[in-house]
């Protein structure tokens, strides 16, 4: 095993938008991801396992043992709305080789159901207080990037790290559209308000309607969820001795 | 060659249970391991090597040459009991990558023999002087789960790493039931103690019936063949220059 | 995906000579590769992407998302002057199992062209300030050596590390003769007064006329390129808490 | 390409043994191997490249390009004698994968021969000087283990690092036998004086007869190899500014 697909089931798909949300910094993505899954009702239909994941097993607060997995959901749009290809996950790959792997399966699937824009979300680092962060955008061609800025986003300076940079930059090779848009964050914790942002020009370029006040629930469930695994400090065990108490087998 | 699986025998199984038993905290699993195949006589059917594994061979006391591998044993059931696949060793896989790939590997053994039920072992490090190491447990599933708390192990907290945690996270991609049983331990010496603790609930599980008395030499006999490796260091050269005698070529 | 080579164009060449141009000490076999592209007015027929290469994408300042890659050109020589193709990128491959790849694929295009010569390029590091960059060689053969060496250059003591040092002894394996061209270099930004030294001599070699006045042009514009990148320190963010907002998603 | 073996020729061998003799602690075995080479006349059949070796090329004194690689060489036994193959290089692998994947060629091209025997030699790193190295043997089965105890020489205790150990391992699932012959040496230098002791048992358990007279010179030039590669500090370099003149691209 290196990178496994398991597909479960195989949409109908119209030009559909693969919108990516794994975790990040200030795991924007992972919120938004979740809440359009939620608020749309998407389901899953495929499950990428990678060897380049974490090699080690999470246990849920009712004993229940969860592992390191990316999730495909599907949405059909509705009154002749866009389908939608949502990438959901608790991680993402954690070597370099693992996200171009992780990628190309990616993209394979939503290439294989007719996938030719991809959006990929994030939070771009800042220092000091956010009041409302300003969103930034960076796309593969002009007309996508134009559609971001008339919303009002900012052009991005520097790098893309990870799935949401390589997307973007592997999709353009197999001739898919690509935007990314990134939210101010001081990235160290779950943001619903830079998931706030990133959703609302999200649901306007998708033209969806998403209830965003519901955005503090995906939070608080996504940080439950990261920090099962140990990805986001435990507040309990933060000071306490107790944290070596909850390393399993080597 | 990356991982070879070399199968000496194909065993006829019936519904058999996997027994994972590979080095990790307080060599816990590896001890109850080795005193299964013992009690059992259970029979070396097959043997995993791997390029993740060390570069580097060890000898024995009499000029043997010994090398880092993966054995699985096998044990039919007497009295209409259940038929048993353990795996034992002398090491997991040094990297992430490898780790997936030894799992998978084991699983395709174990599949093909019919296995539907993997259950790991191991040590959970705790702070200062252990009395009575307590049970804890994680499970795929709360059928599992439930049987395992009805023999008094308590719930499993935070992560559990190598291929404890790997085997019942692949598992259950694979449709197996997965349970992974836990005893504290300060985890930095082959621990009876602890062994005697894990063997005990996986005997009345498996409803097996194996001499508790006995986990002594079967400590010893892992820490012998764990030091011959330098997984351990060796009472004996510890603290004397010899150590840097014993290191062939690069 | 781990190195994905993308022909556009398959041209007929006539026994091409590979000229190698990517990123190094100095960039200066960088600045040499733009000028002979722009000056012979190479075309772009391939492209070579690799998972061992940045897994993040850059934007310009335009914002259009830009990636790691490694393209090649040909060039067909005038009034029966020799065919050329011309390896350029912004980026080699960060491991050395990506680099014995990254050499491999472009040798077998380069073999599939008729190629038997090829050409590295690059700096060296040497102390102090340099005047005029004194240019030294290495070759794979006493034939091809003697050429470097009757105009001017002295021979190369210790190793040549890179795509520079590896494509001659991987093309060596496969029959082609090789010679290496370093020139001195302080190596920390674009070197212009090297890559002078360099073309010259390379000009010389391969009976090509070049305007050597633009290679200022060129190495500013490879210092923007790598900037974008991250490669080389962008002047505007040094000493500046600035440069932390310009981390995108993890 | 990962690792890849280029046969010259294939030559027709009976029931030969393997000797390994690439660089490692005190280049002991890389000494034996050259002198055996250049007693017997043997013949250069095959060579392998890996992509774990080094990035790099060095360059010989006379501006040749020379590159990391294995090489395989074969010798008929005279009068009935037995036939030998003699594994030489200037590396082992960089990586465990790529060590076991190096050995894994190596046995390939050995078993394909006909070879079910194979020595390794090696330096055993030992504290202060060393008047008469004593030599050490580890064996894959106690047979093999005895003719080398009567030749005199002590069992080994500890591991076995690199290619050394990995054969004799791997060796044995393939239902090779195996030997290791290890002296001891400081390890800093190419060592003659173990290479001595080393050559002399090997010769009285293969029945061959070899000029011990001439190790010097094979240390010599075993030295001068590696030094051009840079794993053995050159003497004239050491302590000057110098070195940083010599190194080329990146």
């Amino acid at each position: 095993m290196v990178c496994v697909t398991k597909v479960y089931e195989k949409p109908i798909l119209t030009d559909p938008v693969l919108i990516e949300g794994l975790p990040g910094i200030g795991f924007v993505a992972n919120i938004v991801a979740l809440r359009l899954i939620q608020e749309l009702k998407a389901k899953l239909f495929a499950e990428i396992r990678s060897s380049s994941f974490q090699d080690y097993a999470a246990t849920a607060e009712n004993g229940e043992v969860k592992y390191p997995t990316n999730e495909l959901y599907f949405h059909k749009g509705r009154n002749g709305g866009r389908d939608h290809i949502i990438l959901y996950g608790n991680t993402q790959a954690l070597t370099t080789v693992g996200q171009y792997e992780l990628c190309g399966r990616v993209l394979d699937v939503a290439q294989d159901l007719g996938c030719r824009y991809i959006i990929t979300l994030g939070g771009l680092k800042c220092e000091g207080k956010v009041d409302t962060p300003k969103l930034y955008c960076a796309a593969s061609d002009p007309d996508t990037l134009r559609e971001a800025l008339n919303l009002g986003a900012g052009i991005l300076g520097g790098q893309i790290f990870g799935v949401a940079g390589l997307l973007i930059g592997l999709g353009k090779l197999r001739g898919m559209r690509g935007l990314c848009l990134l939210a101010e964050t001081p990235g160290f914790y779950p943001d619903a308000a830079a998931a706030r942002e990133v959703l609302k020009t999200t649901c306007r370029i998708l033209r969806l309607e998403v209830d965003l006040s519901r955005l503090d629930v995906a939070a608080e469930a996504t940080r439950s969820t990261l920090e099962s695994f140990g990805f986001i400090p435990s507040p309990i065990e933060k000071g306490t001795k107790e944290e070596t108490r909850y390393q399993g087998v080597i």
